[in-house]
């Protein structure tokens, strides 16, 4: 079987590129007779690949001086939690907008310590649509607004920044982060778990403006704590050093290919060859509005749910992998984060077709 | 060069076994196409082999029924704060016994949260020893006695289990986990960080006797809620997978070997040579009480401070690396986990004699 194409949401294809230098550097990184797995995160080696990993971050995303950047163990929900400890004062209150079950748990998380203000939700539209910008109910004095800049179960992504004032932004990029260019100095704070654009699960990335910690003053797990963190260069205690190194690996690979203009071009021709493949056809649908699609998760159903296993089938056969929705939302869900090439979802569109043709 | 041994204290040295096998399946998972980096961690690939690296655990511990095995995204530093939030009410106390650098930062940690009585400590001796059991103040009203089964920094172990009565024993067994059997009936809870016995870091163990998750009712993130976790087969979100899979790698090799009562023999004979080597000199001097050194860390110093720099410069040129000793405490450390062969430490041992015959 040739290699197969993989749509996992999460933990999710990574570039065969980076893969084999993996292998390759497993026993022996570089000469040094040890895989990175082994190093002393305060050697000088190991030192070097955190600082070349950061510095080839904040190249990608042009990252301005007075922003820092953590690698920090875990995934989003750990900073679901750790968000709210460090940003959101007892006496104060943080805005939320909901737009998907990744939203819900955000919120959800951040209550358990704080006040929250859900500002919008598109929850009445069973999670197609961003909440329209005008129809937000904001609070000046927020600690913060979160929002989830792509719903990797809804496939609903927002396509721009939404201007919410002097109020710090914070969002959640878990699922597009990397998959264009973002205007750092348009948030607060940028955050996600890595298992989706930048490498293995287990590892965080979080980008925030340097005079955001410590406002909330509030007792937390030294480790959770962003300022603490920061003046620790993320080594408070060890961190996850063999994601960071991999996560390394899929910076540099990023910008071998061109950086984050080239990947969005890529991205936004994927998304667009398969959503115009399921517009174009009333056999699958996707009930996102227009506006607010996904480029790297998109949820879609068959007309006839009773066909869904034979679908499924059928694409396993063809070496096209996890399409199938999440348990929450049933139907088929094709991720295409930035390591599934343009050649993955044009063989997802030729199935779609003949399936149709053959079925329908 | 021949391959080096890695003397790191943590992240170490880990089995060129599992090093090949993780390399030679890093882009091809047993014919999948995928790499286990790549799979969903709801999928029946990776759910199996998370659920084989649980049962070989559970056989070489000898874990009963009646106690839940987490694997938890981060390091044990974060440990130190979850378990004061599901073990300690904020009404209540916990013993901690001191007998070191990790200790003292358990000790902290918890004092984040909750009311700490130091039951016993080495400190004025410099922590070079367990204090003397009979000398402890236990509370017998304590949520929990805590202790770090093996100061790795140090290098002071307990060699017994301690009799703490009804109370919960809480260990940290970051650095002497798997280093020979233990008897998990005796604990409440084990826990540990995996870079030194277990994988690479960013992955923690946690073995709680069941009744225990939930005792102290505290607002916490939901990822340190042991309870939750235990509910959740430690997948309240994505675990991190990679890092679970190659732990499930160490452990099928320690099965191979012979499980724990083998690698205790092991172990033992390398301490041993070690310690022998260091105590047939006046050249050099390890200055814990010989009833408490640990097999994992062996601290030591020159007798001239001054010939240091030349030692690990020495050092370093036979393929003895990461010799030098922890920051705050200085002079030399070698770890000599479970993955460092007897011919690393009989290296070692000629290499100790070889520079005190040309340089004392």
């Amino acid at each position: 079987m040739r290699k197969p194409f993989n749509f996992s949401a999460g933990p999710a294809v990574l570039p065969e590129a980076v893969l084999a230098r993996a292998a390759s550097e497993m026993s022996d990184w570089h000469g040094t007779g040890m895989s990175v797995m082994e190093m002393s995160h305060r050697g000088k080696d190991y030192m070097g690949i955190q600082a070349q990993a950061e510095a080839d971050l904040r190249e990608l995303l042009n990252i301005p001086s007075g922003y820092r950047v953590l690698f920090l163990a875990g995934g989003a929900t750990l900073q679901f939690a750790a968000l709210a400890l460090n940003l959101l004062p007892e006496d104060g209150s943080a805005d939320y907008i909901d737009t998907g079950i990744w939203s819900s748990k955000a919120i959800g998380e951040a209550q358990r310590f704080g006040t929250v203000r859900v500002a919008a939700s598109s929850k009445d539209s069973g999670y197609t649509r961003v909440p329209d910008r005008n129809d937000w109910n904001l609070d000046p004095n927020a600690a913060y607004v979160h929002l989830c800049g792509n719903e990797t179960i809804g496939g609903v992504e927002f396509h721009d920044t939404p201007d919410v004032g002097r109020v710090p932004l914070v969002v959640d990029a878990s699922s597009h982060i990397l998959s264009r260019p973002m205007d750092v100095r348009r948030y607060g704070m940028i955050y996600g778990g890595a298992q989706k654009n930048i490498g293995p699960a287990g590892l965080s990335l979080v980008i925030i403006r340097e005079d955001l910690p410590g406002r909330a003053r509030r007792a937390m797990p030294s480790i959770l704590d962003y300022g603490k963190q920061a003046e620790n260069d993320s080594m408070i205690n060890t961190p996850p050093t063999y994601a960071i190194y991999l996560a390394g690996l899929v910076f540099q690979w990023l910008k071998d290919l061109g950086g984050l203009t080239e990947m969005a071009r890529r991205n936004e021709a994927k998304a667009r060859l398969l959503y115009d493949a399921l517009d174009a056809s009333s056999f699958y649908s996707n009930p996102v509005a227009p506006e607010n699609r996904s480029w790297m998760n998109v949820p879609f159903t068959l007309a006839d749910a009773s066909l869904d296993a034979e679908f499924l089938k059928g694409a396993e056969a063809r070496g096209l992998m996890n399409l199938k929705g999440h348990r929450s939302v049933g139907g088929m869900r094709a991720s295409i984060y930035n390591a599934m090439p343009l050649e993955g979802v044009q063989a997802l569109v030729d199935y779609l077709k003949e399936f149709e043709r053959t079925r329908a």
